[in-house]
């Protein structure tokens, strides 16, 4: 078969590169990450392994490119200048998407292998949660500079106010989330932030 | 040897209980849940299987029972009219446990593994995590009645406004935890919970 970049070979290379991302993420979540092969990722997606093995260098990366295509491109939150409604509208997202199951399941999966293998938790957190957590913090750092949010407040501890009480729900099913859950996550985090009319009334 | 409940019998009795105990936990963080044998538990232990099938009916009862014991009873907070010092002194304690190694490695182990297992969890959730966030409830809803937390605080939300954060950023290693992370924490949660002048002013 000819490998010129003729319009089909094209089409068929991008079909062949959605449905490995595909099988990865089903994978996953049928049996985790540890014991993922790339010769089951090759039968599921329908490719050959040698196709695989030009596109990933490793089993790792592979699997970060499926979850970064499964989540969606990061982009900044919209500052419609209600920083309350442009967070609704971040944690809202991130609830439904904790909520759906071809989501779910193999994030947890990942989440729970990760917790034996550092090195990949360390590429997930960087390439997966860190630019969610920035484009949150960026606009936390624009509600401070128009007198909403207060200026001494530490945005690594606050991004985690809004996503680390929906985590810890949905990692130990400790409860039920939902939208107005989400919304009541933000009115409360927001409230922590608040600017304060006495000086150094924080604690 | 006799089984008649002499004060040597109680003592081996009580020794062995506790060794197989630790072997639980050192064998999770080694292995994980799932493939902790009853075996290894008695070769770790130094005891025979029966006596383990004798006093545990499922493995899950007894890594259940494992870690009650490592995490200590669950007593209520100190209530010492100042709320804030009252939940940093369990905030604070949480970070330290978190930190500890024989605590962090076959938590990390089992919290991963639940991800798969959710009866374990529901067990797990229950049984370790549920008193600890009932105790803290019942310190909030104290500091409700002296009006130091708003009257209508949901308090299922609330309290997973201190604990989501450091459960967030210990299982993703987002960033350190430490000391005065704990007490943040603890500022921004409560200056959230706080009674508002302005009635219907939370959103």
């Amino acid at each position: 078969m000819s490998e010129a970049k003729t319009p089909d070979t094209g089409r068929r290379s991008e079909r062949s590169h959605q449905a490995i991302l595909k099988a990865v993420v089903e994978l996953v979540g049928e049996q985790g990450y540890t014991r993922l092969t790339i010769e089951a990722i090759a039968a599921r997606a329908g490719v050959g392994k040698q196709t695989i093995y030009r596109w990933w260098p490793t089993k790792g990366a592979l699997v970060l490119d499926a979850f970064a295509a499964l989540m969606g491109d990061v982009a900044p939150l919209p500052d419609t200048g209600d920083v309350a409604a442009d967070l609704r509208g971040v944690i809202r997202a991130t609830v439904a998407e904790l909520g759906a199951p071809r989501f779910e399941v193999p994030s947890r999966a990942l989440t729970a292998e990760s917790q034996m293998d550092p090195a990949l938790a360390k590429q997930f957190v960087d390439t997966l949660l860190r630019p969610n957590l920035e484009v949150t913090k960026e606009r936390l750092r624009a509600a401070q500079k128009v007198g909403q949010v207060a200026r001494d407040v530490d945005l690594d501890v606050a991004v985690e106010l809004f996503f680390g009480p929906l985590f810890h729900r949905w990692l130990l099913r400790t409860a039920p989330l939902s939208e107005s859950y989400a919304d009541t996550v933000v009115d409360y985090a927001l409230a922590a932030l608040r600017p304060r009319k006495s000086p150094g009334g924080r604690g």
